[in-house]
């Protein structure tokens, strides 16, 4: 058998990948994952998830992943360390091109998940890794005794800020809005925490430093007044951007770019699936994106039954 | 406030509801939880549970519902158990008929699952609990060193066949078509163990015996040929059926019975999703009904913000 030739690929191993991975195996399909980066998927950036059932005393989110991977390799599912360039529908199948190389399936899962959002602001790009962070998890332990902001009012913002809280000095998280979306037991927990202060209606317009971030330009965005804040870290979590830049032109995807799918996870090309973050109406959340891996993994069973 | 007036009220207490709940009541919304039964739903039928990510060993389906229930009770979801009888849609908002009484809530999450379907046969209601049973998990320790049957080819009926061998002296599989749907995995297991055997387009025309089932009437569908198996015991996997009696009338049901939703999980009524088994196109999963749950929650949260 060609090795390059499978009956399903899934793109992404994050929750939705690996359950897709999961269910694919158990159904003795020859099935290969390939991930870019991570197994785990932005799951892996979460030092504590409570939400994902079956753990009540909460499981972080690189050891959940592990545990998946385990799962699903326990009952052959392959994987690949290598990034997607491409997707084309040619005659003898779905060629997935890639770093490292191509290879050809006749259903593929996309559960690439999204990257976290970037401020596009001056000394952002600059900074990064030197003081500008996108993953409190990796990065909080470097921050001892500083100072240090979070951007943003999400639950993962919250979360991240809340774990910060440990390790720095003072927390200052700065929302563009009067008030947090966060889920209400991680919003009681960051007014309770009084290392955590609040900006809001307040934006980052610059980041300034040295070798390292020395302090943020602010922004009141109802009264337009200016401010300085002084900063050894920024951790930026203004929300996330599906990874679907390589399927422009093949697929479609709505307005900000995730993909369109039904209740079935299908996608408009036959055989092409989408699970996870990276689908339009997700409710972005480890379980969903697990539930939709196993939901894609079944139908492309089925439509592999019926070719 | 009124007790029983409730930001949101799910029915049923499966994988779906539980993950709903815990949703809710980690946004701070004032939920209430209905099971009729068994905390766990059909799930606590499963002996073990492979496919749910996060548990590489497995685990059984009961523990996985207890902890379920644990993690969502930790974050104040309250339960009651009752049968809901209707969904009436009055003017201050949805009014749940329970056998405990009138509920009202503001959005309602229908999470009820699904029951065993019946064969529908001769004998097969006057044996029930005599031989008669919907759940090997619960009853298989019942016919240690005893032939037994199983009805139907698909996973649950293939892992009840699997855990009915560690008791039974025979496990007969009849299965109406000529080839099982069970995942691929499962049938190696089947086809491998000694104890387990087929009977291919075949159907159980009657369930007969005295105080206790002691034998099946068959029938050949290819050929017309009857015979007769002595049995202890017959175990009735043919598949399930949506609980939505109680909402004929009041939502837009498929043919099977089984709710329409979208990607959101809401149905055509606003402030009324499904979730799990009960919707339709619905893989019938732990994972994807626990999936179903948290998008139902985020949703109906959403709902009530916009109020």
């Amino acid at each position: 058998m060609d090795k390059r030739r499978y009956d399903v690929i899934i793109i992404g191993g994050g929750p939705a990948g690996l359950t897709a991975g999961l269910y694919t195996a158990r159904a003795r399909l020859n099935s290969l994952l390939i991930e870019r980066a991570l197994i785990g998927g932005q799951m892996t950036n979460a030092e504590r998830i409570e939400n994902f059932p079956g753990f009540p005393e909460g499981i972080s989110g690189y050891e959940l992943g592990q545990l998946m991977y385990q799962q699903a390799t326990r009952f052959g599912l392959r994987t690949l360390t290598a990034e997607v360039t491409g997707i084309e529908l040619k005659e003898d199948g779905k060629v997935v091109t890639t770093t490292e190389g191509n290879f050809v399936a006749k259903a593929v899962i996309i559960a690439g998940g999204s990257k976290r959002s970037k401020l596009g602001v001056p000394g952002e790009k600059e900074f990064t890794g030197k003081g500008v962070s996108y993953c409190a998890t990796c990065d909080a332990p470097l921050f001892r005794d500083q100072p240090v902001a979070v951007v943003g009012g999400s639950d993962v913002a919250i979360t991240e800020a809340l774990h910060l809280a440990k390790f720095a000095t003072k927390v200052m998280v700065i929302h563009r809005r009067h008030q947090l979306r966060a889920t209400a037991v991680l919003q009681e927990r960051a007014f309770a925490e009084p290392k955590i202060e609040f900006l809001w209606d307040t934006t980052v317009e610059r980041i300034e430093g040295e070798d390292f971030v020395k302090r943020l330009r602010l922004n009141q965005v109802k009264t337009g007044r200016k401010s300085t804040l002084e900063v050894a870290g920024v951790f930026v979590c203004i929300g996330a951007q599906p990874d679907t830049e390589y399927l422009k032109g093949t697929l479609q995807l709505d307005a900000t770019g995730y993909i369109v799918t039904n209740v079935k996870m299908e996608t408009e090309i036959p055989g092409i699936f989408a699970a996870g973050d990276i689908r339009r109406d997700s409710g972005r959340q480890s379980v969903i994106a697990a539930g939709d891996g196993a939901t894609a993994a079944i139908y492309a069973q089925r439509f592999l039954t019926e070719q």
